[in-house]
């Protein structure tokens, strides 16, 4: 169920809808547009009667909302979610470049990509401080060793970091350290640790499963609100078919859809999506084409000797001369510069 | 097996080479390039010993080619195919926009839409004769009266023809009053009729079937060159895919690797790929970012009347609008801008 | 729309409502039902009036048919349809073996597996003529000298015989040598090939297509039934999806839900189905187990040398195993004894 | 590398070794088999060379593994492991049946359901406690009071307790009342709690992902025992494909893969794989004759008032069907009897 206040209606009569709510044991969710106040009831068993909301003063309507998501959806928050993350916005027309190594390797990998990328015209940084893998003998990353080698490329570049957390205790580690939760494809489905990040202040951007519909992930994206944590950013990175050109395939056009569906901004990690170098960057440039808010890339300098994706990340010179044609790109598609350049 | 002749070798030494392949009971497949001369073999049950050839003057190389694929591989014919459609050229650097009905249904109906896409900026027009329908009841379209009213709409709008055949009476037809023959996503391994528009005098549009991976795509294409129409355009038309969100799954990064892999050209049709009207134009921009030779799109003025698939054709408007975006956009991606405007 | 018949309604009554389908620019389809009688109506664009067929005398009901599919559907025809193909009978309960190799190659070789596998416990025979390959370089069956052979084999065994045909000319010399014609998973949409064996007096043998979805294949049967042919027997031979253990992912739950919305009988190729020979025992099993009405495997005497898909297929003692096991467990199962036998 | 000592090779000569492997900084894992002793090595970076170990007393060979899982692997362990779950044998020949509701609902519930499935022929009682659900609004078990009614159901009945962990809080308490930890699909990727697991003294039971390939299950098996926990049965549940007539696509061919490549036992859960009780016998049964260790199947006394997942569970009328059906068939399939009784 979702109120609508009308336009005008007073603080007074918002609390009124959240008393009520309350009293009957459900929870509500004050949602802030530009024109006018929603309430987003969730916690109900099943169907609530409108008409217990329609009487009180300043109430516009009271509508059920059929789709299973609620905190999400653009029929509760008609405005696009822009998260702000540092001194930077990701989302609402913007375009946002994510770029940094699979793994953090070493201070000197770490550091010098972070200068690189920063200046071939990333607006934040990637990398891998806790590593799921397929294999208990792979590499798992160097844990908070490297989270404290990110923080110290922010303060050499200015760039926010984004890292992965697997479970509760990374996840605070990388709250006391970064400025983005990732959380990644394989734990899209991990309800504990959505509730938890869903608690965080910081900013989270979900990986989308590789066999998750599109309701699936936005039901994940819903864990996270429903704990309280608006700035969700929705990461497509590929889905498992019977395609085998590519290490998965790329589902853009889930982006329009999510669009209307959905006021979260969605990015795009075209590195994780094909595992193919020479397929990154028509991706990325599809991704912007497509209308996603941003991509995230992986890039390293001497990518035969990686710890981890080698065969997906892009050489330096070749992420600057993507994030250039991107720039150039949004400008023709009307994309905010200011955000981008 | 693909003979190599060295840069200056003279058409004797080609002709020789094609009677050696001859005697052998193989057959030989001479192929122009800018700047050498190249013989594929087909043909052969197994393994060719290379010094057959080695040892003849003019040639440079014997290369085993170990893809199944020979003819459409770019080992084979290192430049692009560019494919001559009346005046206009698809591939080789240019962007096409092929626009026009689902299906034909009056002659008000296909001379309307053709001058309206003409003016909106397609260079050929779609509209099919022949439908391909999931059920024996559904329209399946208006036959060798619609064909006619294609000639038509062309001689008023000087648009060239796509349309598809489905079976050798159809082909026949199609081939006495279109510039393009479609081969659609049910019928790419139709081998029959595969090999029939192989013999035939008309580039061929071939669409990839909705679960063939890009070996049997490209070994579709391999019975029409094998059959000696090298004119072919690749057609990237959505997966089946658990993901329900959109009607099929448009695998757009097929594109960097039909690129690497074939020298023939590929279009994308964001309205069969998605089926929703919605979709398409952001569809359409990603195939062109990522590198497709063209889009093919449907448009209807009255799509809740189509008697095909409304629901994705885009109104003439929208299209218009498309089509000035795709410009813009390949201006700045350094596409041809002449084949472009 | 369907017309019920009440019990003992007189021919008359049944002609009547044939005639005003008539009128009414519609087709009708009898069908006898061991209790009671049906109608089936196709060829209305749209929803008809039950009540101008209720008033009539002898009719029971008109209900509309929500399916897409009329024909096929076990709301039109409660009774399974049992398919004859010589003296055997394929569906209503019994177990049917279909064996032989994938492709004809010689006589010697047809002939001394025809006898092996009746030996071994094969109803009827399969071995192919034209074989559609995904290569246009693969050998592609010996056609007519493959049926004729066959012929040969089914004087020699009294097995009747089941074979490919691939277009319309290859249809017309399989009916005039075999008992049932097969049409390919990949001509599942070639409807020009469907309606022209839908109009042959042979039954039918339809693979499902690889990315078919249920309804499409139903709809593709449906094709065949609309032209006049009711016997028609399903195959199911594997989809393709991500898990690449197997060479399709043979897709056994749609055998209970074919059961319940279709009357026609669904036999399963473990054989192409998995593409390795030591699951073709198991998945055969698993079929017969899961209700199929039958399986077909490949069998092969000396598969290292088979001119085709010869890792798949089974070695004449591992085939007398397997139809040994099957013959026991139908007993237990509670298929009837005469027709495994 | 995996060292594989001779026949009636001493203690000491596998000491020494393991000894050898400790000191190149790896670990040796070793594994009692009837015939012959091996010791697996993990830990190694890359290829060790075997010349290092075939010197040693008592050590046959040192093969290199090629495959990325070992300790799962048949390779390493070429006997059929054997899981104990209180006085049952789960693996080995027999067939286990595991039934149940989906959740506990209530001490009514569950004891009278335990005693049914106990009479029906059940081998072991299932029942969540803790529900990983898509949506947060929907009931997620009961938590530790589930467990307690599972307890006494299990006091009840002598029936052992399956039930599923979702995080390391949950798994600490389901250790310390049930019998076998499941893992869930959606947490098949959670490594840490995989590890957690591959710690416990219980069995695991581990659900196969629904985007997840044979390597990648492996892969998660391989994490449970590289921690040291050997008792391991995996479970196919049904993976996501474009097929949408049930809700996922059970992979049975995925079983004689298995049974090659690994010593593991593996069950089907054609419940959640169809997601509709229609189909749950036949492919319990199915499962049966593909090979199979084991079925879980759900059971509910009025699944439409079932808190979660009611079309998928069976009657207790139609589990005693069912399970006398399997009784009989194992039989026919020469599964060891008294297990299955």
């Amino acid at each position: 169920m979702l109120i609508v206040m009308r336009k005008g209606s007073s603080p007074q009569d918002v609390q009124r809808v959240l008393d009520l709510i309350e009293q009957l044991g459900f929870r509500g969710h004050a949602i802030a547009g530009t024109e006018r106040q929603a309430i987003g009831i969730t916690g109900n068993p099943g169907p609530v009667d409108p008409a217990l909301f329609e009487l009180l003063p300043g109430v516009a309507q009271a509508l059920p909302v059929t789709r299973p998501f609620k905190l999400v959806s653009r029929e509760l928050k008609p405005d696009d979610t822009v998260v702000a993350v540092g001194d930077r916005r990701l989302g609402g027309g913007g375009f946002t470049i994510i770029a940094g190594p699979c793994a953090v390797e070493s201070e000197d990998q770490i550091l010098s990509l972070a200068r690189m990328v920063k200046e071939g015209g990333a607006h934040m940084l990637r990398g891998g401080a806790f590593k799921p893998r397929t294999s208990p003998y792979s590499f798992q990353g160097l844990g908070e060793r490297a989270l404290r080698l990110l923080a110290r490329a922010r303060e050499d570049t200015g760039l926010p970091i984004v890292t992965e957390a697997v479970d509760e205790a990374s996840l605070e580690l990388v709250e006391s350290y970064a400025d983005v939760i990732q959380i990644g494809a394989r734990n899209m489905q991990n309800f504990a640790l959505l509730r938890r990040a869903g608690r965080s202040k910081l900013p989270v951007l979900l990986k989308r499963g590789m066999s998750a519909s599109l309701e699936d992930f936005l039901m994940s994206a819903e864990y996270l609100l429903s704990e309280g944590n608006g700035n969700v950013i929705l990461c497509e990175r590929g889905i498992r078919t019977f395609s085998q050109h590519s290490r998965f395939t790329l589902d853009l056009s889930v982006i329009p859809v999510v669009r209307r569906l959905s006021h979260l901004p969605i990015v795009v990690d075209p590195s994780h999506g094909t595992g193919h170098r020479d397929r990154v960057a028509p991706m990325a440039r599809a991704s912007l084409a497509a209308g996603a808010d941003g991509v995230m890339v992986e890039v390293h300098a001497t990518p035969d000797r990686a710890l981890s994706d080698g065969p997906q990340a892009l050489l330096p010179a070749q992420f600057t001369t993507l994030a250039a044609e991107l720039r150039e790109m949004a400008l023709v598609l009307s994309r905010r510069p200011e955000v981008v350049s």
